[in-house]
């Protein structure tokens, strides 16, 4: 299957977290059309289950989707960082727990139509619980939640984060690895 | 949980299909900071399963990724669009097949820290077969593929799509609606 050929590139907006470009491309069909594409430099989420088989949900007000959300521990990379670096950076500052062991799991791309995220996947075990360190402008309340709950939650339509869901049902589906 | 204060905002980009705004922001610990947030109309993904109980996987270039993409069929909703009517609509646009049932499974936010995006995820059975109908610069191949090998795709990483894993296990883990 062919690629498309980028004719021109237009940068529009280069900021904090995201960046925004116009491509002109042209199909593998010969059709010439404009691709908007959102970059970001990718990110980290992290399933963190505790000794009591809990996983650690966290809360928080998400002002892109106008509300409060219940998603699992996640953070974007830093330049040139490694994702399992980032991951056990993310899980203390915003659960406070350490971990001393950490998988992967898998990695999604959240929006291949028109972003470059794309988020590593990791299982955190063998927890260790300390004092959360939160950025500045995050407020998140952390809920250690038993799996049959967190199963329970997402069918309900009570978590509805792409990321959570794809790592907590990859896992779960996983043969043995979860117990509920 | 308090939401954030907008105190705020610019508009940089509107475009075909996505926006960006950047949002002045107060939050509930009273610390300014800026959300940079695009804005995008929603879009919907579907779980087709045809009369084999084989799910209509498929395959295509996705510029923003990067790469050649397996995924689910899936769409973005016209303004005012119902989310069932855009479900049939792409279903047959990306496929050829019309579903004489459609139903609701769920919900996704893709990346609820800077994106507005909301995918309206269902089940579409009693399938026929027709021609597809794709966009001018869509190029598209369909996979009817039995469910066993659509998890084993997941697992072994060639199934990396958001939506495309949330549905599916969603809809896996849902008590006695897949048999595979």
């Amino acid at each position: 299957m062919q690629k498309e050929n980028v004719l021109s590139t237009r940068r529009v907006y280069d900021g904090r977290i995201i960046h925004l470009r116009l491509d002109d491309v042209r199909t593998p069909g010969g059709i010439e059309t404009l691709r908007e594409i959102v970059e970001h430099p990718g990110a980290v989420a992290i399933v963190a289950v505790d000794g009591q088989n809990r996983v650690l949900l966290i809360r928080q007000y998400r002002h892109a989707a106008g509300r409060v959300m219940v998603e699992i521990p996640a953070g974007t990379l830093k330049p040139g960082e490694d994702p399992a670096v980032c991951a056990a950076r993310e899980l203390v500052e915003e659960t406070g727990y350490t971990a001393a062991k950490l998988e992967r799991i898998g990695g999604i791309h959240t929006s291949p139509s028109f972003c470059t995220e794309y988020i590593h996947l990791f299982l955190a075990t063998d927890l260790t619980r300390g004092a959360a360190l939160p950025e500045a402008d995050e407020h998140i309340e952390v809920e250690p939640t038993p799996w049959a709950e967190v199963l329970r939650r997402m069918r309900a339509g009570e978590i509805e984060d792409a990321k959570s869901i794809s790592a907590l049902l990859l896992l779960f589906t996983s043969a043995g690895s979860v117990t509920t």
